[in-house]
């Protein structure tokens, strides 16, 4: 199965691949008139198409069937994590919560975070990447950095969780989690969160969780929050 | 804390860190007489030690306070895996893997495995990396790579499961694992197990099992696997 990410997908209209999938249709899979493929929209629109004329920039396609909702999620999973000083395990990060589920990944730089900036155009690609690879209809939605007391700020909608590394009272997710709700789940850099940071979480209304007693890296223990929300709303 | 992987030590005797430790101690660490160290034997040890002696390669420590089992896992857990085209694939998933949990590891060659060959020493050095970094007193075992069907006679003991993407009758995990037990789980390569070997695999005592409804790389399938029974086990 070959599958185009189409955002800008108009349903029930003709469509042409934009240029970069044009380009790799042709070229790299080298694909034929009257072929099949998929097309994602990344909201939710799954869509079986014929490719009726081939060009190296611009391959029209006709949509023969059309899914909406094609796997929605039954629950809302935002995570806001630290990037990581080495950035390539922010990427693979990426990947697994897109093959495992996650709705939305926010980046929060925190008092000890070594690095300070991130570049979502190349994260925004392996994330497109890992949709196509696992099939799916819906695409994260990834955000600009910002600081950590911003984000507190934002007050999301949910329940909200914190997992820290302090040594204190906190609680396994599934002890605190409502099914198909919405959650917001803050991991910390390399080196954890502040007490500071911690309290003014606590103080936004963060519950504090423990993802298990294992000592987890800032990216595998934000995989690990996926792997539980997922799991547990199965 | 600075902790060294020294899988030799005998308890209660003198000890001496072997070169490449010896060096990483003086010269990356800087570490100076008095200073306080970390043995893991691997086996469960946990050794709280105080630095006697610098020499380029060879410390010498006293050993003050011994651990036994520490951190023993309730479980025991063995991922049979089809190795990855691109190495770097297996090799996350071990760093990954020990830091989630899991007590060996084997590689199995299948049908539509592209790799056929595995270096278990760098693979190795990448697991004692991730036992130190998680501070763990186990290190996880690897075995050489054998064929499928060579793996299939091994016959282990405990509870046996296959997770393949073949669409037939599959249970959950959870449905079907024994707490505290002693598992084993096979592990496709890219593009799957063949139906001769999911039939063999049955044959053999390996109860089909799914791991959610998305579509995972070999690597993630192998990670959620360690994800759902050290989850379970909790």
């Amino acid at each position: 199965m070959h599958i185009f990410y189409t955002p800008d997908i108009v349903p029930d209209a003709a469509y042409e691949l934009n240029e970069e999938e044009s380009k790799h249709c042709v070229r790299v899979l080298r694909l034929q008139q009257g072929d099949e493929i998929v097309l994602v929209d990344g909201k939710g629109g799954f869509f079986n198409a014929v490719i009726e004329n081939i060009h190296p920039r611009k391959v029209s396609v006709a949509i023969v069937h059309s899914r909406y909702d094609y796997g929605k999620r039954n629950h809302y999973l935002h995570i806001a994590i630290a990037p990581t000083k080495n950035i390539e395990r922010i990427e693979w990060f990426l990947e697994k919560a897109t093959e495992i589920g996650v709705d939305e990944v926010s980046f929060i730089i925190c008092d000890r975070s070594e690095r300070k900036d991130i570049k979502l155009e190349r994260l925004n690609k392996i994330i497109t990447a890992a949709v196509k690879q696992s099939i799916k209809a819906y695409h994260p939605r990834l955000n600009e950095a910002v600081k950590y007391k911003t984000f507190l700020q934002q007050k999301p909608a949910g329940q909200k969780f914190i997992a820290h590394c302090i040594d204190a009272q906190k609680s396994y997710v599934k002890d605190l989690m409502n099914l198909n709700g919405t959650y917001t789940v803050l991991i910390g850099p390399e080196g954890d969160f502040t007490p500071a940071e911690v309290d003014a979480a606590l103080q936004a209304g963060y519950q504090p969780v423990t993802l298990g007693e294992s000592r987890l890296r800032t990216e595998t223990a934000a995989l690990e929050a996926c792997f539980e929300f997922n799991f547990l709303n199965r």
